[in-house]
């Protein structure tokens, strides 16, 4: 089958032929339907200094979001069965540690990822593991069902613990996919007031469909915490969602946030280590601050399933290119380009069902 | 001034000239521009048994939602300054107990009600306690700005604790006016599929341009359990909302949730006890039951300005008549109507201010 | 190997020869060391109607409180080695419904029950799922790790869904173990008052000794409602545990519950349905009822060992009788005289081993 | 009537007379039987930098953890009669804004602070604004009702927005009096495991009378963090709560928290920005960062209440020194001490009281 694979630690990726894997009692095989690219595949992909010393087996197959039908199954699989067409979670979790016996499998303290310490699903077949497989329904295109996964990132990092953002106000920074989801998700789940902060206007443009009520430029030469502020009564937002990893960007939020709001920490951010204000920005306003790592599992999911299901939230602005598994380093360049003229896009091993998808996103 | 009251201990009431009330140092004067009709109002016009027990005090001035003008604050008034359009929480807390003390003056020991325990604001002019007054944006039209009060019980009893709703199924038993509420709340707060059971044609349409997404006769020969049930995967609904206050849709709504849902228990039944299955539809199923009793204050108060502000919460179709408030009789019989004809029906004292509503009201 | 199983339809149970069960790939076998009788147990011993209704499989061995030693484990599984020490949760999750993807495996929609619906653990050898073996420090005395299933329904009824009720008033109905072991719970989560109520004065010593400040009995012809609320600044306590299976106790709990309190629900009641004042008892006073069937998986577990563990709560006084398993119909009589003798009771395969714990026992 | 003032923007205090201070319709005067002396305070004394940037008002009196009797209440003042033993809450809320029409006075954005921002309690008589009295069981000791103010804030920090940490571990960094109270708020909720992180030997041993399992020495050449881990099975513990109010503190605090845990900021830190490594320390390891400041009102007072109501809370320990308040420079002179020899110091206007109150100290 054919696979893109990292061979060697270095820039890049090559599309090899390889064998179909062979799958465990737990785990099924899937035929690839369409797999999308996430910003962590790019980095893998550039080789930068987080990928070196991440990634650990080389070669690996790159990918980990992935919409694909199951062709077989081990011999104690019980929740998946051939013909299903599933999804995946991607963070691997060990079922034993403390978080997982206590509802956090997606900060597993001996989690692995799909596509990052095991062979991921660009390529024609995968192999998951069945206690993260997600049975999609049948009626979910496949680039849709492929991106649940960040879709998922965007839902926790907007609801947190569960969370009930109706008639409250947010601040989204970032324009990357799950920052567009992100304001989507904030848009459905009721917020009165949504602020994007990103850079690129291509992405700005998508963020309002998604529902952005404010669209404030980052490179601008304005001050965006007034701004914000201005428009919340003089409070600043409820909450803000930080998906830009930008110690700026993160400085901003801070700012711009009530006394005792609620700060969702999304992006990472090139700086090893951050110059916060503690005692102002966080003690005396009495914030609160959220890691968010993955998302909840299963929990997430179902929204995200009954949301799409529903058609209540519309994430397809947000997916602004199809292409072939063939053509993946059109995607990888696409996905560099900057300033940005893409945000999601979804590769398909098939070029028939590539085909017909284009049909349909074209209309 | 005129005003709507209860001269004796009988069934209506009667628009009579009284002077204007004189304030203590912690209340305030309104002019009153709006004024709407509650089920309580009519409960009190008709002198039901809850009426005979509950209401003490007579001559009193019915009514308790309402929008107006302050024209005169008491000395020691901090929060509200003359010419500020306000509307008023109904539920006067003692800030003293404990309920008040640890953020449940909602439901204070030692409360009391707006035109059930003191004089209400069905009258040029009426009384407020400063600590139940509510300053609005000044943008918001008379009739809008007077059913904020029911629209809170609406977002309470959706919301609940502050749960989120985002992504799950909700089941609203119920067709008077803040059953309609809740689901224009439950649509904007990210519900992926609204059941709701109703009784009357008039009302259930209404439901449907608030967002229903599947609308059932109560009075139907049908089985609604199932049908809940086969259009959310065999589970039933993760949250049900009972405002029918019928015995049978309490049944049908323990029935029709989830193991581990939630049922916020609103309405109020004719019975004055109920048969419930405790063991299985409360202890095995895991469920939480919540007493919803007014409104949190404010929190509830501060979404639904959020949501009204900003327009995203449009609840213009649950307003079906506007009168003077010399025709509350009108509006009293409309109410009582069988088959129902009405929702929220709201009272003018001053007839241009009417006129120009209602101009605006028939686009 | 030695069983206690239920041979007909009909009530009683014998102690047979039966072979040592093999197990699956996802199972494994454990050696019992101690193995403690539950109600559920005796009712299923005296085949009552709802034995007779719920009990699908005879022959069966009864059962499901365990401390054992692992001695086989299936091929797949990892979790669990061969030597550790184990007790097992009871309640067996699907996996797959919606309650198990979202963190409420306790109230699987497909579970199945140790002891209920296949073999339990009054036996030498048990069969246990890998998903629901727990690990525990070895240090534990099998007797008490034997009542960690019991002991987790207690820390799941009294702290709920993570509440906190530190300075918090609780009443607590009922004398079983399961509530004498919540006494001990809500002392050591910070109670500032706990109010008993029971019925046996040899029960209501245990709570004493457990932590209850006040000790009631329900047969008393005295005001228990008016007691409560004379030593609770007249509010009524915040939090109510039912745990006595006695309409009168779910009466006097809902009225002995301070407005906008929490109730939980966790007793099973003779009558097929109660009649509950909903309008008085649940909607104006705006309280929380909530089910409890089973405990938070794998919450409670993680609570309850640390607990144990650390020694700060000491459940040894519930713990009244230690029998040889083939005494197990002495442990039956024991469970059922009235007026009620004992408490936990505790059965060991091995004579050595209850030899030596009766020595530990008596100190 | 005497008062400690602060005279001149300079370090010091003095102790004059001055006049009994006149209330307004909304306050009352209290004739203070205990007051407390605060870190705050001890700033304010030294005149501090960040003293001489808060204070406005010179001259003004000192302190704000009291206890005392009403002598005279204001016009409109209701909750408060004279001759009721109260103490204050000193964060003193403005009631309009957004944090506190939705729970959160503590942090109101108009909030005003006694001994800060209006004359304070270190005098023989003290105004207090009727919102912010607080009524005592008239069996508390002055002593002890006058430290529920840090105690509160102890109880806010550990607990947080009503957080369960029964059967958690917890970490609590810092020695002086709020930390202590700290250790004993964690011990009585159910910590199974306390660490306890500070300087002074002196205040270590109290630390460990308050409740702490482990002392560990912050200016030891040892590896806390690594301690701390291999005491909580290689996790680290469920929560931190920082109280020290120094980087070392705040770096180990968020090294020593398990993945999903929650750190609690209480302490003011010196440096004007701390460097976290945001990325590895929040983002990855998915944990929640808690800005405490004040405490919730009035939830924390209702605990505080019936935890030493109760006598389940022993506060006394950190309790080191009772002086007379013509003696507060002792007092101050004391609380600066380095090595610490003190905890917690309370001033007595009444010499009598205070001789009464040394005869049951010794004991």
């Amino acid at each position: 089958m054919k696979a893109v694979r990292k061979l060697k630690r270095d820039k890049g990726a090559e599309l090899v032929e390889i064998k179909i894997p062979e799958i465990s009692s737990d785990e099924i095989l899937i035929k690839v339907l369409a797999t999308s690219i996430c910003g962590t595949d790019v980095h893998i992909y550039k080789w930068d200094a987080w990928s070196q010393s991440r990634i650990k087996n080389i070669p690996q197959t790159l990918g980990h979001e992935v919409c694909g039908e199951v062709v077989e199954i081990g011999s104690s699989v019980k929740k998946v069965k051939v013909g299903d067409l599933i999804s995946s979670e991607t963070h691997i979790p060990c079922k034993k540690c403390l978080n997982c016996l206590t509802g956090n499998e997606h900060i597993c303290t001996n989690g692995s990822i799909l596509g990052v310490d095991r062979d991921g699903v660009f390529s024609e077949y995968a192999v998951i593991p069945e206690s993260v497989a997600w049975v999609n329904d049948k009626r979910l295109p496949p680039e849709i069902a492929s991106i649940q996964e960040p879709l998922g990132n965007a839902t926790y990092a907007v609801l947190g613990e569960d969370y009930n953002i109706y008639g409250k106000r947010i601040a989204i920074f970032g324009d990357g996919p799950i920052a567009l989801f992100a304001i989507g998700v904030a848009r459905c789940a009721g917020a009165s007031k949504i602020f994007h902060i990103g850079v690129f206007d291509f992405n700005m443009e998508i963020g309002k469909k998604m529902g952005a009520d404010f669209s404030l430029k980052a490179t601008d030469d304005m001050d965006r915490v007034a701004f914000i502020k201005d428009n919340t009564d003089g409070y600043g937002v409820d909450i803000v969602v930080e998906m830009a990893g930008a110690s700026q960007a993160v400085e901003e939020g801070l700012n711009s946030l009530r006394k005792g709001g609620r700060f969702s920490a999304f992006g990472i951010t090139p700086e090893q280590k951050l110059q916060i204000d503690y005692n102002n920005q966080i003690v005396f306003k009495g914030i609160q601050i959220h890691g968010i790592s993955g998302r909840k599992m299963f929990d997430t999911w179902v929204r995200v399933k009954n949301m799409l299901s529903s058609k209540k939230l519309d994430i397809r602005p947000v997916i602004t290119h199809l292409f072939s598994l063939d053509d993946f380093e059109k995607g990888f360049e696409e996905m560099m380009k900057i300033p940005r003229t893409s945000a999601k896009i979804v590769l398909f091993p098939d070029k028939n069902l590539l085909n017909e998808r284009l049909k349909e996103f074209k209309k």
